[in-house]
């Protein structure tokens, strides 16, 4: 079977590799429907991050069909149409119960998160609980439904987390901090949860356009501190009642610090590259900090499946553009180079 | 008037002082019943903190009479037995509405908070929603009951706002990190929340006996690694749903984040002394970070004051030794030696 592995800073190639097989009971195989670049996977590509030649992308969201089960399967089989989120849950334990599945408490974190399923097939440990079944077969749903699947398995849910942990809720005042598909996602779920006033920070034109198709009521340009003055200005002064933090960076961390009213949450969900931001220095304020890995599978399950399937929300139009699996490097420069939001990758 | 000094290292005196007036329209004067030593007051007095000879003391917690008020004063009149809490909201601003009013938006931070208290008389900065009036007048309650309004002015409030931005609710896990009068009312203030299970983490047998009292249901005197391997053993491993950090040094904030359970809030309302705790250092266990100055008027005319009169907490029994105004240096000097968990003193 064919695999994307990471060949040198700006390539990534395709090569031939062994079929998947059941290692541990709760495995499944999924032979791959449609999977995607990851905004994190450009950081090697960059050469901002090390790595090895020939190894695995970093690439870690699919949609596909079951393959085949270990013993300790019961909730899917052989043929079932599923959502592979990231995050791979027990559903048992503290954590999970508490719906925060990144950090579930019966995994290490080797085999709790998703890597290399740019592939024909992949293997999906603790596969029991974390699969999300779509009814039916991929056949049954047009391009667009299957785009917003595969957003599922990421970006949507992962917009989703920095709303839930900074508790959005109806009537609220958002600010969403970076405009790549976890930010476009993020205002998806800020309007989900009944956000009455969505600022979206984006740069980037279409970006914004996209950003006010799924709800966002205006637009802040600018960064840093006259990006910040934007947002005050537009709440009077009073900063927003969240902020969601969809970047990592250093900068885009101070802004939503900076933007949010005392007793505030910056929800964050952009891994960190923050440097030196110390809880302590935010006490006077009362800024709460909350975020991490998305809860994939409590998501998609409670909420974020039965929405794309009703179409009350259309996150596959982060992905726009499609490109095949031995395309893939000319995918990866286009993320890049910022031709396309993100970027989907079918299965030749 | 009387009002207490900070003299040197060691040793704090009464002095006269000019009685204080009205100065702005929104402030009234205050004569005090009862006055207190906070843990705060000792930074200084230990030698830990750099003050002039003959300035205030930072002592911020009061019940008394209103003596006179400004004209923009309606909620309030001469006469009238109050709480004067240590925070002096609007009660308007998007900070004071949403239940911040320690970062409250229409005033300085100069005049937000209370400062050099321990007097027979006070001016009170901000006073229309801030002061919360008490029925009655003194004379109509027991001395415990004074001690527990007094209470209402900081410890209680402060030890329920670690509670209340943890989000604790009914069948929690809760821990709580330090057993000064703040600690032992944030075990008050879980238990008011419906927590099921609330450990505290205290070394002094004297603390642990009043933890239980108010009903803490484990004790742990174990402290760093060891402390925390006895709350993840006593919690089967899973952590805590909310670690209340009542004390602001690194090894009580690196405590609260080790016994978190992924997702849980570490709520803290100790003046940080933390050094270097980095938020992007606890993105992948999802720990949300929360805490500042309390909101006591908030809480107070919510939850507390009421709590107090119905009998349903007593607080009070913080104040372990009562000192006359005239005597407080050695409340002062008993508070640091730890031969009462916090002194009250009333007015010759």
């Amino acid at each position: 079977m064919k695999k994307a592995v990471f060949i040198k800073e700006g390539q990534v190639a395709i090569k031939d590799a062994p079929m998947p097989e059941i290692i541990e009971q709760d495995d499944a195989v999924i032979r791959v429907v449609r999977t995607c670049v990851c905004g994190s996977d450009l950081w090697a590509y960059r050469g901002d991050d090390a790595k090895e030649a020939g190894s695995d992308n970093s690439g870690h969201e699919i949609i596909g069909i079951v393959e085949k089960v270990g013993a300790a399967i019961n909730t899917v089989k052989a043929g079932d149409f599923v959502i592979a989120p990231f995050t791979h849950g027990c559903g048992h334990c503290a954590a999970c119960r508490a719906g925060f599945e990144g950090g579930c408490q019966s995994h290490s974190a080797a085999t709790n998160f998703s890597n290399g399923y740019q592939a024909e097939y992949v293997r999906y440990t603790h596969a029991d609980w974390s699969l999300v079944k779509i009814p039916g077969q991929p056949d049954d749903y047009s391009e667009g439904m299957l785009k917003s699947f595969l957003a599922l398995a990421d970006v949507m849910p992962t917009g989703y987390h920095a709303a839930r942990v900074a508790n959005v809720k109806a009537g609220d005042t958002v600010a969403v901090v970076g405009d790549g598909a976890v930010g476009l996602c993020a205002v998806i779920a800020a309007k989900l949860r009944g956000a009455k006033r969505i600022i979206i920070m984006s740069r980037h034109e279409d970006r914004q356009q996209l950003a006010l198709e799924f709800g966002a009521t205006d637009v802040v340009a600018e960064r840093g501190e006259e990006g910040i003055a934007k947002v005050l200005e537009l709440t009077n002064g009073d900063g927003v009642d969240a902020a969601l933090e969809c970047v990592g960076t250093h900068l885009s961390t101070e802004t939503a610090i900076a933007i949010a009213r005392p007793g505030a949450v910056v929800g964050r969900v952009g891994v960190p590259h923050t440097g030196d931001i110390n809880v302590g220095d935010y006490f006077m304020k009362n800024t709460i900090f909350a975020g991490g890995p998305a809860s994939v599978t409590t998501y998609d399950k409670a909420v974020l499946l039965k929405a794309v399937l009703d179409g009350d929300i259309n996150p596959g139009k982060v992905f726009t553009q499609t490109y095949k699996l031995s395309d893939i490097d000319q995918a990866y420069k286009d993320m890049q180079e910022r031709k396309t939001i993100k970027a989907m990758i079918t299965i030749d």
